[in-house]
């Protein structure tokens, strides 16, 4: 007998009942509350184009790293579940996911996953070796289905506006298509430049050649690549962006002159640079880009500390992104002073860091983002976007920098169909949080709800300039 | 309709009803227990003048940068506040503050600001922006009764015991007025030698010449210098010392021969020191302070890792101590070894070390002061002094240091008013704490009696030899 | 009158009625499963010899420098213990203990000790100054009976294996003794190489001296120093190991080529290696043993990041291990890739990392061991051994890393009588996380329960290959 699957309504809220009770009445408050997405990783094509998703093991286990990472860690070979290219058929992959399903308890992937399986796709029993087929035929079969295609999903998830991320050397193209299809829904572009800002990026050199190409800039003067890059973030809010995105190995930034940067993009642009360089160039350009900001009004976002493709073999074996990206010591209070000497005091300037050590919470970020004008912190990102690691990043940073300098959620995801989880997950913690603050006597439960509405929608909205 | 203002009795307790029973239970023994204040920065003058306090904005907002530095961070500018020599009309300012009280939401502000409002002043509504007008009035005309003189408040908020900070180069003439006075109030001083022991230290070269000319001791040499310290401490101990204090920017100690160390001071004495060289005539200064404690039983406190005045433009606008000091990591293990290879294991020192960087409380402060018999922990301090911040000292210390290696609770605020409401917070967490662990059955409810006692009064007067 | 010792049913159960009710339900399903103790420092002697410990200060306060540490944090000196080989009347060394018990409230200790009061003696009052006679008779009385003998406790312990752990130079001699004296009690050894492998470690080349002797091999040379060390493996396998621990300061890896380790070896042999060459030592000698584990199938232990012997007074007085070893700030992102360049991906082999660094858990422990097939995470340890250290654990690996890249409860300990006590609590934590989960409805009450057995019992056994 297959166990039941059902998503309780009370899910995720403290266990106390007078605060349980506090949590489900603000709850109620943004349980309905349309999703802004304004920072994640899903791909344009599906709404420009509208084609149905293929079958579960394409749509939900191949391109979502937090599934296959956790597999591969327990001795799963990626081959057998069609990741990097290797063909495998979908339904056996699937039925590696069901039968290793518990290696998922208490992991966030495992309640995003119930969500879909309960909420997108209408299926009442538990993921496991035995409902395998009955899962993989049933969402496969589903996805044929219209209310399935990408645009249906986007309306019936009731999101309001999602961002993409693209390359500077992207074209936009699908950007274009949506918007010039008639479809109502709201998807936008971010400038995310690292493939010609990191003079470590596979093919940096190729990467300046094409951008040069793309803007009819000279990026090979330090003045034609910067004119470069004011061009491309102004031809990517024509195309909706209200933000950029950095993903850079740590958060330093730098303070030259211009003849010193002049000197230094000569040093680097040719794909030579030593690695102090390329450090250096990417510190640089977080400054420039700032300045940048400060004239167009494109909100920066900025990613540090992730050590990227740890692991050798895996990235020769299966490319990039393949759930061995691994999170650093990440310093900022040294790091971004740079960037602050120049800009910290602008109140016109949006930066919103993120952070994948915790314990810069409470010692460095908080206390950064509750006194620079310039400064908000971005939510628990990637491995700690989690109920607990939700909680950590409220607990820890709210006493120094208070609600009012965070920016609400990002899903910052890939796994189109997790989004609505995602948002919900978020909106219940933070509830939950909220609740215990009023039933310790912390904060009235009028404020509680304004604030609960203001972390749900308005605080993004805000932050992001949408 | 203004919204009611009213302080809950439960308010910090734990939601869970028979916890919270506990909780109220340990809070009886303690609530009504006298206030020690072993280390703050209240201004002496207060209590030696007894003047009557400006107004609102001169009494509550400008001195308290916890307060400007949040909403400096939100975009406003300190100009308006008043802040930093520049001219602002009170009312106004304190209108600022009051339209933007929701940033303050879960913080620790908030809640001793709720605390002075309501039973320092009597206030039952809220402050906003509707009720900004009253609260000013009110204020600041209680402010000119008698009752709401310093000696009045000290009196009337239950302080046992003040201690002020006060450097070296002070001739701590108001300590002699207060003394002369014949009020029965006890505050006394505590000596804080960074002026003249850090080579960084403004005006560092001017301050030694001020140091000999106050001690009649020559402080061009090494061994003036410290002579000048043992008679400085002396003066400040006829002042009722017990203590001394020093801030710097790592806990970095040395244990360097008389010859190495005269060398050094040599090198540093006339401003000039290298980074290098400054960073260690401060390690060096921390092991003789020890050493001058062992001998005249002054408590040493070492409060490290806070980069001071991280905002260069906010600095060179309006000075030091405008809520731009941000926490570092900071290492205790290495960093303390050469003071302890000298002193550690003597019984009859004391040092008390404090922390901004909580990740060091279970990896190194608690497993230091469960050792070392001269070192005992401070409390949480600074951005940590909060509730969440004093569960988790008392969360990631206890197991492994115990209760009996802290020193209870140090408000060191200049905020003069909060000082009741900072110790009850403290008292209310503690009791909280313990509540938890006798419903837990990890404690007898007799222990945490005596406990909660331990840690709201007798431990800081034996710690700090009062 | 004494005060009553009673050990509450519900102890270490989370508060709340409905989740106390499910922690209980889940408690029952494991309360009663054998002990498996895979780690630990218990001496083999006492299984061989069988002979009656001495007393109650010899059995439970000399050999713990848990106990002794917190007492000489607070004035004790350690010769009155009768600690480093100084001697001290047991009696009046107990009544130290009994005076001073209250500066262990809520420390994991005073929790283990009641537990081996209550449980293996008997008493049913507190330990305090008043009961310390009557202490120290009744448990000195007990040891001379024969259910006090090392063989009795272990089987009324219900302990099913217990590992100890051995240098290379150890001839194991108890450990033959055991197996050839009939009695079933399983206890196998655990090969510790730092002897010879770390060359800080005292008499190094003294050790790999007799490193040869033992072997018959020649470790004068790489060649013949790795042949010794796969011979001692082979032979600690027949002694039951199925693993090994390795001590170090860091856990950085190399990953040397043959002619550079060779060199390298060459260097440290004669005991006068440099700084950097005993640290790249240790870091090569950690991917040989890697190696060697894929072949012998040896579970590998790393146990990196504690600053041993940090009182240099003490040691020189006291000897090693005497409570003054202080946790450091550990890497393991870097310092672990040159070993996962080489043997990262073998699912094969199985290293388990441990912390003294919890900041490093959802950092760089969960995502890396949620990654790489050889990798898998040792229980909180050493100063984490604790309610909340174990907590902390769940609370900060599980959502990366899920519970089954974890390997049970170690109790890593040479309180023989106080094993039970610790697998306890641990069971206790684990039933009363896995509640929590259940109560805000992340997991069903089945799934916890199947969980929380194999968290008390399968995954232990799995992880160490018993």
């Amino acid at each position: 007998m297959p166990r039941p699957l059902n998503l309780h309504p009370d899910r995720l809220f403290p266990a106390e009942p007078a605060t349980r009770a506090i949590a489900r009445e603000l709850y109620r408050e943004v349980a309905d509350l349309p999703i802004i997405s304004p920072h994640g990783h899903t791909d344009p094509e599906w709404f420009a184009v509208n084609a149905a998703f293929g079958n579960a093991a394409e749509l939900l286990l191949v391109p979502d790293h937090y599934l296959f990472r956790m597999l591969y860690s327990r001795g799963v070979r990626l081959e057998d579940l069609g990741i990097g290219g290797y063909s495998a058929d979908p339904r056996a992959a699937w039925r590696i996911l069901a039968e290793n399903f518990h290696l998922f308890r208490a992991t966030p992937s495992r309640m995003w996953l119930d969500w879909v399986f309960a909420e997108a796709f209408g299926i009442d029993v538990r993921l496991d070796g035995e409902t395998a087929d009955f899962y993989f035929d049933t969402i496969t079969e589903a996805l044929q289905r219209a209310e399935f295609r990408p645009r249906a999903l986007f309306e019936r998830f009731g999101i309001e506006l999602l961002a993409t991320t693209e390359s500077p050397l992207d074209t936009l193209e699908h950007h274009q298509e949506i918007r010039e299809s008639g479809w109502t829904g709201r998807v936008i572009t971010a400038y995310r430049p690292d493939p010609v800002v990191d003079p470590d990026f596979e093919g940096f050199t190729g990467n300046l050649a094409r951008f040069s190409e793309l803007t009819g800039e000279d990026c090979s003067s330090w003045t034609g690549y910067l004119a470069a890059h004011r061009k491309r973030r102004a031809f990517f809010a024509t195309m909706g962006a209200t933000s950029t995105d950095h993903g850079h190995p740590s958060a330093a930034t730098a303070n030259l002159s211009f003849t010193e940067a002049e000197a230094l993009f000569d040093r680097v642009k040719n794909g030579d640079a030593s690695a102090a360089d390329a450090e250096l160039f990417r510190a640089q350009m977080l400054t420039e880009m700032a300045g940048m900001s400060l004239d167009d009004g494109l909100v920066m976002q900025i990613h540090p500390g992730s050590f990227r493709n740890h692991n050798r073999q895996l990235f020769d074996m299966f490319g990039r992104d393949k759930g061995a990206d691994i999170p650093t010591r990440t310093d900022y209070v040294t790091a971004l002073r740079p960037l602050l000497d120049r800009y910290g005091n602008e109140a016109n300037l949006s930066i919103i860091l993120f952070t994948l050590d915790e314990s810069s919470y409470a010692r460095e970020l908080a206390p950064l983002a509750g006194h620079y004008p310039c400064l908000k912190l971005g939510p628990a990102w990637w491995f700690h976007d989690s109920p607990e690691g939700m909680r950590r990043f409220r607990l820890m940073t709210t006493e120094t920098a208070g609600f009012y300098n965070t920016v609400g959620f990002n899903d910052d995801t890939r796994a189109f169909l997790s989004i609505p989880a995602r948002h919900d997950v978020a909106r219940r913690i933070d509830c939950g949080f909220l609740a215990q603050l009023v039933a310790e006597h912390r904060m009235e439960d009028w404020e509680a709800a304004e604030t609960a509405r203001d972390l749900a929608y308005n605080l993004v909205k805000r932050a992001y300039r949408l």
